[in-house]
């Protein structure tokens, strides 16, 4: 899926590539997903759930592959773009991704952060565009919920 | 202590539930407790420390159990409370919880970060009200300050 | 080098201490080093690389000394001061530093976070002034990009 640099919109973007969005995740806590303050909207991490069961469970580099630390990055930022859709009414609200966290469950000596983290980034490109992408903050947790092995965090600018 | 469904505000809210906020945190280091830009106020994070002493020290699921890790995860809130009043004055003039950010020391095998990340949703929904709760983000550290179990920090949308 | 208590502005501190920024960070992914969004420069978690190449691998504590830790992390703010100039055009656009966040790789029983972040937060404060200092988060990772012990991450107020 290459990055969005026709003037197609978000939604547009996602019908032409086939990408349906999941039903939007239900808070583990007590807690909501997404919260808008002026023009920024703050996401909850999300979790690479589906129907609400956790998938990609275990570290990265042990008992999961690179590409299963990657296709679990993509299921968690459909998940959080599921509940940024919900808040908003249209992904097409979107001007800007702002800050993109990546909380990853790795085996010690593990060092491809990056390639991990280019999954929700490219994916991210292919919906909003290359020239909307995001500031990025990428580590190893010690553990996460669930067990899961990431957990992706947004701030998107939307328009008000 | 039931979330604020009521139209009191906070400083009522602390007062009806006898909660004392403690004395201000004062920073380890060359940084300061909270920033406020715009709308919004950003506080440090923050620990279970009383009167500056570190309480709870050592992992979740290891020396300390879950209900250990939620009284901690309350003290550190207390201390971001405090911190927040300080800045501002008041904590009547808190409009929105924005973001929670919980960092926790847990066993490597620890799962359940939604029931001590809870303990601070649960308080803040109190002081706040349940309509005004948080994104919220969790997750394991390798290691945190003093050997505390959790490190809490908030992102709050104040009036102006 | 003191804090910034005289009315120099940040390029004349650069100038007055001698600290030459290196050339901006290369992303080492598919995202940007910095996104402003209204009065907000996010910047992207910033590592000690020199030239590209990483400084200071390996946990805090075993192979790498307290004195190495506050290096590391200096190089890795001095590039996040240099991806912030680069969008910005000058440092003196800078009004605030909100918030730093500071990962490191540590041994588990480490507990002086804060000596090492005080050397960002030093250094921000040469530069910008005591009178701009940051909230501040720090924690232990499990893991990082390239095996660094340290990634900063910035974000600042800037005048628009």
């Amino acid at each position: 899926m290459p990055p969005n640099t026709t003037n197609a919109s978000a939604e547009q973007r996602l019908r032409e590539f086939g990408i349906e969005l999941p039903a939007p995740p239900s808070p583990l806590g007590a807690y909501v997903e997404a919260v808008q303050t002026g023009k920024l909207l703050f996401l909850s991490g999300t979790l690479p759930l589906e129907n609400g069961t956790p998938k990609f469970v275990g570290p990265i580099g042990g008992g999961l592959s690179i590409e299963d630390g990657r296709r679990a990055t993509q299921l968690a930022t459909l998940n959080a773009l599921a509940a940024a859709r919900q808040l908003l009414g249209s992904l097409d609200r979107v001007t800007r991704v702002v800050r993109l966290a990546v909380a990853l469950l790795t085996t010690p000596e593990f060092r491809q952060h990056p390639m991990i983290a280019d999954a929700a980034s490219e994916l991210l490109a292919t919906v909003f565009g290359a020239d909307r992408t995001s500031t990025r903050m990428v580590f190893g947790a010690a553990s996460l919920p669930l067990q899961v092995c990431v957990v992706v965090e947004l701030i998107l600018e939307v328009s008000v």
